[in-house]
């Protein structure tokens, strides 16, 4: 039953468990498959969002946390090799200690795996200026699906030998291969960083504050914002509380030298005041700080007050149609009536939106489904896409067709074929 | 015979030139190519240098330069939406009008276009801070060699939708699909730049210097090297000379802000002192700063007084290395009596390894492909890879087979099978 669910309460009875040592044991089980037609389901911590890790086909779960091992931190190089079992927090800690720095930073890393941050493409709030998981993959070991082990791309930035199969294989949701170690880039770990907060009594002003940040050539390392109803559920996080009339709150970071952060952080609060931001603070210290993120990270958990169950989307869209995107959003929540709410990674224009209901009530489900909809829509409709960092997997497999064309489905589907012949891996995701 | 060549100086009369105008005819001319057999091998500029652009199996050549169109700059979410025949340089001029920066520099960007760019992945000096061509593409429109027009990825940072063709099309050297437009990420143009050089007598100094400087947590913009041949072939560029006994000079760019640049030169300046470093000059102006780039993109051309004839490799290994690597070049010298040049991207342990001679002379050219054997095999011990920027082509097509294995070759052949069935896409490139 352990291996059964994942983070999206989908639930879905596997035939069989198995917890490999090393990537010999996962080419048998592999080979295995392929000959006798049974499926895998390769698996981290099952933190997921969209059901990646969840044997939709029964079959095999290929538990990976015994890949548990950090194989080398090269200082000099600035990489590091390690299995896809280690914690994301455990590896940027151990990273640390060599005064370097693993930025993705998916808000899962303290439970999550790299095994699984990679088969998503995992993002996080670091990505306005350092990039996602991608970004950070050099090289990996995969196991095909057919046994063989290969390796792909390189142990240096520059590479460009052959097809890039290692960009293929991150975010390819466990589809394509089996991960068993990865050379990741590293950079050096910054000196400072700082955290502001702000208020702001229209939203539209707040998205503004975003843009002109950006523009004005300050890259923060975090630009996060949410809306009226998600500060209302952590209100009681926020030391001092929030005042009435806010619909929207930034929670922003610079980091670098002492003396960019500082300019930086002037440069920013000038900018907030510019657009009308009403309550700017910077924490004082690293416990205030630690502060202002944990009510952040515990808008989800917290949206519960709203409401028994939840439908939870990340939708992107260019970062300049946020007001518009933001006031969808409202009116969706008038005409149906369910309590909507928005936050996520402004600077990215990626907008964790949420629908709160009751599942048991047929007349909610289908106007929250129907809202869904019409959200997927209008952010294609933006330049957006339906999802920018938690996948496809089994959750928004009924919406790929909206952003993806039959031509390039179909290729993507020649691609499965030329990987995994049988169809034995993670099959019935993404719709492949 | 204008089409038959690039500045592989390799030469392949191909049967026919097409000049389409949109992805309309593209589409039309390969499905026309398919449906008959007949090799299609898109082209840019011809600037590639390992014979991408020739049309080694005869047909057609596909020249891109009539997609010449800067479609849309989006000032407001930092992107640009350009065809494949626009050149680098004039994008990075038109997206400069509007405060904003498309970092991907390779030598070639006067001439060279965007679609080769993509289609071999260029680098470049600025890839250090910066990256490369990949990661500043967001999506693309690319007609398939089966006719389809399909369009890949978003025109957002995040997006994680389906399989990441956008990126296995980066680096496939025209041999999956033709792009026809391409969405590319860009940046704020940084306020300020500075531009320092520094001679060394010993190389070994110069390689610590390289890696204490990014140890320090200072992120140049570039950070290039030449060894002694090369500063030899271009001394009557800089300006005041070079004194006799240097083995290596440094070129680095430092940018960002005002405050930000100043404390990066002045970091700079004294981790060039600590180890050593001798004639630390920072340019005066703009004019000093462009003059000493002139050099270093003199040395490719200048290289001929050493001999009627150049092969030309591009290896990176880690940083860390560089030092064994020039060591081992020197002893290659030695050993063959043949002029070897080395100077590149430092900062990336990007190395443009250089073997002057005349080919006219067997006794030369054999020692000259013993020598790249050589410098192969050891860069591959070393961790590296044996092209970092100027791709497999032609030229390196031979050598592919020691870095990627028969296992991860027919994975990339049944990729490039589900891509172009028939075959007609550029063969014989990348023994694809």
């Amino acid at each position: 039953m352990s291996y059964a669910y994942d983070a999206t309460r989908n639930e879905h009875l596997p035939e069989a468990v198995a917890f490999p040592k090393d990537s010999g044991q996962v080419a048998e089980i592999l080979k295995l498959a392929t000959a006798h037609g049974f499926a895998v389901t390769p698996r981290g911590a099952g933190s997921g969002m969209s059901g990646g890790a969840i044997a939709a086909r029964q079959g095999l779960v290929l538990v990976m946390t015994r890949f548990n091992r950090i194989v080398r931190i090269d200082a000099d190089n600035f990489i590091g090799v390690v299995q896809p079992g280690v914690v994301t927090g455990e590896f940027q800690r151990a990273v640390a200690g060599h005064g370097l720095f693993y930025p993705p930073d998916p808000s899962s890393a303290d439970f999550s795996t790299l095994g699984g941050n990679l088969a998503e493409c995992a993002g996080g709030p670091r990505a306005v200026k350092y990039g996602v998981t991608r970004d950070y993959v050099l090289g990996l070991e995969v196991v095909l699906p057919t046994g063989e082990i290969i390796k792909t791309g390189v142990q240096t930035v520059k590479g460009v030998v052959g097809y890039d199969l290692t960009r293929l294989i991150v975010g390819s949701e466990g589809t394509l291969g089996v991960i068993t170690e990865m050379t990741l880039r590293l950079r050096t770990q910054p000196q400072t960083v700082e955290t502001l907060s702000a208020g702001f009594v229209k939203m539209a002003d707040a998205a503004r504050a975003v843009a002109a940040i950006l523009q004005s050539g300050i890259v923060p390392r975090a630009l996060e914002y949410m809306d009226k109803n998600a500060i209302f559920c952590v209100k009681n996080y926020l030391e001092g509380g929030v005042p009435e009339n806010r619909e929207a709150m930034l929670l922003i970071e610079a980091d670098g030298s002492p003396g960019q952060t500082v300019e930086a952080v002037q440069g920013i609060e000038k900018v907030l005041v510019e657009h009308g931001a009403r309550d700017v603070h910077v924490a004082r210290d690293a416990d205030a700080a630690a502060g202002l993120w944990r009510a952040r990270k515990a808008i989800s958990p917290a949206l519960y007050t709203y409401g028994p169950h939840k439908i939870n989307e990340d939708i992107v869209v260019p970062r300049s149609r946020l007001p518009e995107m933001v006031e969808k959003i409202r009116e969706l929540g008038e005409k149906t009536g369910l309590t909507m709410v928005s936050f996520g990674h402004a600077g990215d224009g990626n907008i964790h939106f949420n629908i709160m209901l009751d599942k048991n009530e047929p007349a909610q489900l289908l106007s929250a489904r129907q809202a869904v909809d019409e959200i997927f829509d209008f952010t294609l409709a933006l330049g957006g896409t339906i999802s920018g960092e938690h996948g496809v997997g089994l959750a928004k497999a009924p919406y790929m067709q909206k952003e993806i064309s039959d031509a390039a489905l179909g290729l993507m589907k020649r691609i499965k074929a030329a990987f995994d012949p049988a169809g034995i891996l993670n099959p019935g995701k993404m719709r492949l």
